[in-house]
């Protein structure tokens, strides 16, 4: 069978050139996949534009033929909100090329990325230049930009720095209607109008295509202390933070736990991986103190744990003594994920609560898989310091993985019951997307669910941008 | 002549009670008259609701009779957003009666405030408990939290805390179908959806009537250095304010210039006030760095101080030694605008960009200024850390005040070509409200003003709330 020919097809060549019209299936695969494999699509194409122009050129077209858009990044999201359905109507509009970092102003201690710049080059275009952007996530090799504004994207420092949507002063959108909204403005201070920045970070591409963003730099810290903590639980870790943030205030840059299944998990699967503390503990916290002043935080830190152990808040901690060993204790954090699969199947929840209430949601919503499915194996890590633990479930040791699978949503529905008690979020971090949009409506009264399509009506009457997608 | 009975007054009244429904113009006076006398309106009623269910039966009431609602707080706004115009036809909803604290939660670190509570008992509730609510502005005394985030207010700590919109985390509102958003969430991270609580902070009341709000606490500081720094202009501030973040970051609490006739002012108009330094300075800096740590600052402070110093960044420095020193310093920067009125009448602007620009700005506005009316004295201070220059001009010495004041749009348009030049805003701080709706136009693109539009219509497609405000 020969498929017919696609006259959008050549119009959208006309606009970005034929190469970057990707309709063969090898060259469309990575865009139409995702990366755990729970999201697969069929696109009428991948269309990679080139400039803001371009984006805005294609927009038009698919404007006049109704042809519905899925813009994509990095194409690590969680929640399957960068892939097209399976229709084979909806064109991928990737911003892969959009790749120029337009500017670094250390004046105004900004620097301008287009969408396609991934976090990871942004981050170095800033360290470059002695300054921090302090956005940082597992994926952010690959992540880009414009994914990271468009879903708000969280990562561990967000204690200290916000998260995505508090490191922009302004952005460059491309509209429905095809026009360009060139906010690229660098003002700390501007109360002139609405703010529409935040309209369009975290709409996950329903509203517009963030095109390029105005990200605010910080002074890179020139001192940076990190320390592994051994607590007997989540009370006592965040006690723990609460004596942190006394001492240290806002130089309290990261505060992550995980519980000792992580570690068990990382020590089992990572090569070289190794336990820094001497006892086995119920609970870990990852903290780190940072400064822009090269003095001084050391002391601070190892005062605060002292009194902390003085007070028998904390069981056990090292702090780390070189690059070397800070590089050590992050990979015990970071690979969390990576251990978890050799473990078999898990079933991920991103959820928050009011800082106070994670203790309770932890036991809570652990007896709860429990009754799920007994012998599962609840794997909690993530950023106390934000209220958001992600509470994934590793299935019981030697069940059936489809059969483990196959019990996700009644899972999801237990879990997210005891957000829901704690009046917490079921997505702290990754987005609606596809993954939770028939959650939405359980979690959402009928007045914010109805703001939120009135606003989508009057920004894209059409449907045209991922139209599925969060609504 | 006996005014007609108002069918709609007494209907209010049953939503109030009657005696908060005020129709005598000695009642109403206060709410129809704001505090610089540019403004004066008329109202139908000023109807003081008691609840957000009276507020929102009020807005029904209001809907059904096509009856515009001017929303008020403590009626200390610059740009006219909180007073109806002349016609009498408008309703001012005074948010006075909503003064409750409804609870202040240390476990989550937050507030919650409704609308009429003041800044300043905001600000006690959180001191009372060993917190700091951050916002911090001259008004604060009269000014409440709804006019603060309907207006998205500034103030003298937003180089640390950022503006009215970061200090919150959920919000309540009243919607133009009378219906009630119950946003009142404790999360440091939420990605479920569209982030509704910027579009109403900030949106002068044109969007929602915010009743509620709940409001981030932060560890009180437990140690405060403030220095006064003479300089010799605002390029050397400029250098000093890099200096002073590299090494004391997060801890720059306070940012904030005057040039030095706003110091001969204050010293000529505000008894008890001195000149702290020798000698005489064509510009000063207001520098305060805090945390929540006991100790430390001091040196810290001095330090930095003794190397801009050597490096003849700075003339001379005063660090408060004292409670009361540090009192008689910031009163030293505060009472410049009520020292500006026995000099004459004065034409300001509040303005911002980008922080680098401020100094061309300062000497290409003041030219500009004089170009208009030459002798005019420009007395600038303002928010350095931020790029907001309040540039107020006073008349010429002697000069007629109504022929200066006949200048005012002449003048602003100088002033506004040359924040134009700069990419600036000409309101960092205050608003649009009517005093700047028709500049709007000029400083907008009309992407960015079709948005606002679409956004109004949506959210309220009767026009109810505060119309001929902004847009």
């Amino acid at each position: 069978m020969t498929a017919l020919p696609d006259p959008l097809l050549d119009r959208l060549a006309a606009v970005v050139g034929a190469r970057h019209v990707l309709t063969g299936s090898a060259d469309s695969a990575p865009y139409l996949n995702e990366p755990r494999g729970l999201f697969a699509g069929v696109a009428r194409a991948v269309v990679r534009p080139g400039s803001t122009d371009e984006v805005a050129a294609v927009v038009r077209l698919c404007g006049e033929t109704a042809t519905p858009i899925v813009p994509q990044g990095g194409n690590t999201g969680l929640v399957g909100g960068q892939i097209p359905d399976r229709s084979g109507r909806e064109l991928v509009l990737s911003t892969a090329r959009l790749d120029r970092i337009r500017e670094v102003d250390l004046d105004t201690q900004t620097m301008i990325c287009e969408a396609g710049v991934t976090l990871k080059r942004a981050q170095d275009a800033a360290a470059a230049v002695g300054r921090l952007f302090p956005l940082s996530l597992a994926a952010e090799g690959t992540a880009t930009i414009g994914g990271n504004l468009a879903t708000n994207a969280g990562g561990t420092q967000v204690i200290a720095y916000g998260t995505a949507r508090d490191l922009v002063l302004g952005l460059e959108v491309v509209l429905a209607d095809g026009r360009i909204w060139r906010g690229l403005r660098k003002l700390r201070k501007d109360n002139t109008g609405y703010d529409l920045r935040h309209l369009f970070i975290g709409a996950e591409g329903t509203l517009g295509i963030i095109t390029a963003a105005v990200l605010k730099l910080f002074p890179a810290p020139r001192s940076i202390e990190t320390a592994l903590v051994g607590v007997a639980s989540p009370q006592a870790a965040l006690a723990l933070l609460g004596l942190v943030r006394a001492h240290a205030g806002a130089a309290v840059t990261t505060f992550e736990v995980m519980a000792r299944i992580c570690l068990d998990f990382v020590l089992a699967h990572i090569p070289g991986s190794r336990d820094p503390l001497a006892g086995t503990h119920s609970w870990y916290v990852l903290l780190e103190v940072s400064s822009p002043d090269p003095g001084g935080l050391r002391d601070v830190l190892e005062h605060l744990l002292a009194e902390a152990h003085g007070g028998s808040l904390i069981e056990d901690a090292v702090i780390a003594d070189s690059l070397a060993a800070r590089a050590a204790l992050w990979r015990l954090r970071e690979t969390v994920p990576e251990a978890q699969k050799p473990e078999g199947a898990s079933i991920k929840h991103d959820v928050s609560v009011p800082l106070t209430a994670a203790p309770a949601f932890i036991a809570e919503a652990s007896a709860a898989v429990e009754a799920v499915v007994p012998g599962s194996r609840v794997v909690p890590f993530g950023h106390l310091g934000d209220g958001n633990i992600h509470f994934n479930v590793s299935q019981p040791v030697g069940a059936d993985t489809a059969a483990f699978l196959a019990r996700w949503e009644e899972m999801n529905a237990a879990v997210h019951a005891v957000v829901a008690r704690h009046k917490g979020s079921i997505s702290a971090e990754h987005g609606i997307g596809r993954l939770k949009r028939a959650l939405l409506p359980g979690v959402k009264d009928a007045v914010e669910l109805d703001l939120m399509h009135a606003v989508k009506r009057a920004l894209d009457p059409g449907g045209l941008f991922n139209p599925g997608k969060v609504l």
